[in-house]
C-alpha cells in the first residue's frame, strides 16, 4: 500500500546526481545507495580523487551497485552538464550571490515541474571537506540548502543526497496519486516556453564562452585576476535568467554584432 | 538568514528518539549526529547489546558527543516510555495490526500538534537487523513508514533518525517563523540580495535605451519593422533575471566595452 512500483513516469525523469570531485570512494557508494533507495538511477562524477571504478565504491553500495557501476566520468563540471537544462547545487550555507535559495522540498516540486516540461534536471553535490566552488555554483540556477541545526549543520554526502531523494520521491508518489502539490508556483515556475525549450548546459557553456573572448578582446577582462569573479556575476545574471534556446541565440547575435562592428569598421574605411 | 538559532520553544519541546536494542555503538553514535543535525537531544537506548558507555558511540557521534554522554540507558520498553504521552514506531514495512500509518512528514505535523498540547511525545526505532517486533509496536500509538523505492527499501538506523528530524525541524523553523512559505516559497522570493538592490525601472530602462542604440549602430536592429518585437524579447529576458542594479552596471560595461572595440579599431590602425 504505502509502496507500489515507482510510477513509470519517474523512472526515466528523475533528476542526475552529480558529485564533484568526491574524495572516498565509500562515500560515493554510500550516496549511490541513498539514491537508489529513492529511485534515482543516473549518477555522474567529476574527477573522483581516487581511480575509477573503485572497490570500495562498490562494496559501500550494497545493493545499489547497478547505479555505481552505471556511474560516468567526467573531466570537468561543464561537460558533466552538457545535455541537462537546471542544475541545482547543494550548499551548506548561502552565498554571495544573487541565487535563488531553495529547500529541498521546494527544489524538489522545481524539480518535478521541469520534468512536466521534458526538461532534463540535476543536482549538484561538492567535495566532501569543502562543498562546491562559487564558480561551480555559477553554473547552477538556484542554490539548495537543507533546514538543519546551526550548531550541528555538517550532512555527510551520502545523507545530503539521501534528503533530495526523499523529497524528491515523496512528490513522486503524491503527484502519481494525482493529488495536486499545495505549491503556489514562482514566476519562474510559471516561465511559459512557448515554441522554445530551456537553453541546454552545452549551450549555455558556448554563449559564455564567446562573451568571454569577445570580452577579453574588448578590453572589459583586462586585468587578468579579476577575471574569474566577473565571469562568474556573469554567469550568474544570465543563469537567473533561465534562457530559451532562442534567447540563447539571440544573446549571441547581440555579441556578434557588438563585436562584428569593431571587426568591420576598419574595412569600410 | 537560513540558519537562525532554534527557537526556545523547540528546545524542550523536541521529541524524545529511543532506539529498541540497537546492536552497534557506531550506530548509536551516527544516530546521536543525525539528532543533532536537525536539534533533537534526548536520546534513550533500551537494553543496547554493547557495553554503555561505549567508546565507538562517541567516536562516530562527532561533534553531536553530548547527545550520546546524556543518553538514559532502560532495561525495557515501558520503562523508557513511561513519562511520554505519544510514541511513533518506525518501520520498514506495514504490519498486520490495525494502527495508523503515517508518513514522516505527516507525523512530524502531529508531534507538533501533541507539543503545542505540552504532550510529550517519542519516536521508536528498532534494531539494526530485526526492526520492531510487533509488541513492542503495540505499546505505539501510530506507524511511520517512509517513502522509498520497493526494490531498494532498508535505510539504515543514522538515515531513519535523520528523515524523521528533518522532517521535524523543517515544521518547526515553519511554525516558529509563523511563515508558513519559508520552504515551500517562490524561488523568487527566497532569492538572497546580499549587498545588493533590485534595479529600479529607471535603471533598467537607461540599459534598454542604451543597448538599443548601440545594436541600431551595430546592424543587429536593420530590420525597422521588426524591432519592436525584437526590443520586447529582450526586456523580457533581462526582467526575467530580475536584475540587480550592480547587474545593470556590469551589462552596461559589456554593452559599452564591446561597442568601444569597434569605436576604437580604426584609431589602433
Amino acid at each position: 500500500m504505502i509502496h507500489p512500483p515507482l510510477p513509470a513516469q519517474t523512472q526515466n525523469s528523475a533528476p542526475t546526481i552529480i558529485l564533484s570531485e568526491p574524495q572516498l570512494g565509500e562515500n560515493i557508494g554510500t550516496a549511490a545507495r541513498a539514491m537508489a533507495n529513492f529511485g534515482l538511477k543516473e549518477l555522474r562524477l567529476v574527477n573522483p580523487r581516487d581511480t575509477w571504478p573503485n572497490e570500495a565504491a562498490e562494496k559501500a553500495s550494497a545493493n545499489a551497485i547497478d547505479v555505481v557501476k552505471n556511474a560516468t566520468l567526467f573531466e570537468n563540471l561543464e561537460d558533466a552538464i552538457a545535455d541537462l537544462h537546471h542544475i541545482y547545487a547543494t550548499t551548506a550555507r548561502p552565498r554571495e550571490m544573487v541565487k535563488p535559495v531553495l529547500s529541498p522540498e521546494s527544489a524538489a516540486t522545481l524539480i518535478h515541474e521541469k520534468q512536466k516540461h521534458n526538461a532534463k534536471t540535476g543536482i549538484l553535490f561538492g567535495r566532501e571537506k569543502s562543498g562546491l566552488t562559487n564558480t561551480e555554483i555559477s553554473f547552477c540556477d538556484a542554490i539548495i540548502i537543507a533546514p538543519v541545526n546551526p550548531n550541528c549543520a555538517s550532512l555527510n554526502l551520502a545523507q545530503a543526497v539521501l534528503l533530495m531523494g526523499y523529497e524528491w520521491l515523496k512528490q513522486a508518489e503524491t503527484n502519481s496519486l494525482g493529488r495536486e502539490t499545495q505549491y503556489d508556483g514562482p514566476a519562474q515556475e510559471g516561465t511559459c516556453y512557448k515554441h522554445a525549450s530551456p537553453a541546454t548546459k552545452q549551450e549555455l557553456t558556448a554563449l559564455f564562452t564567446h562573451l568571454k573572448s569577445e570580452l577579453e578582446l574588448s578590453g572589459f577582462l583586462r586585468t587578468v585576476e579579476k577575471t574569474p569573479q566577473m565571469m562568474r556575476n556573469i554567469r550568474n545574471m544570465i543563469i537567473r535568467m533561465q534562457p530559451t534556446d532562442q534567447d540563447v541565440r539571440t544573446m549571441r547575435g547581440i555579441i556578434a554584432s557588438l563585436a562584428n562592428r569593431a571587426y568591420k569598421a576598419p574595412e569600410r574605411k
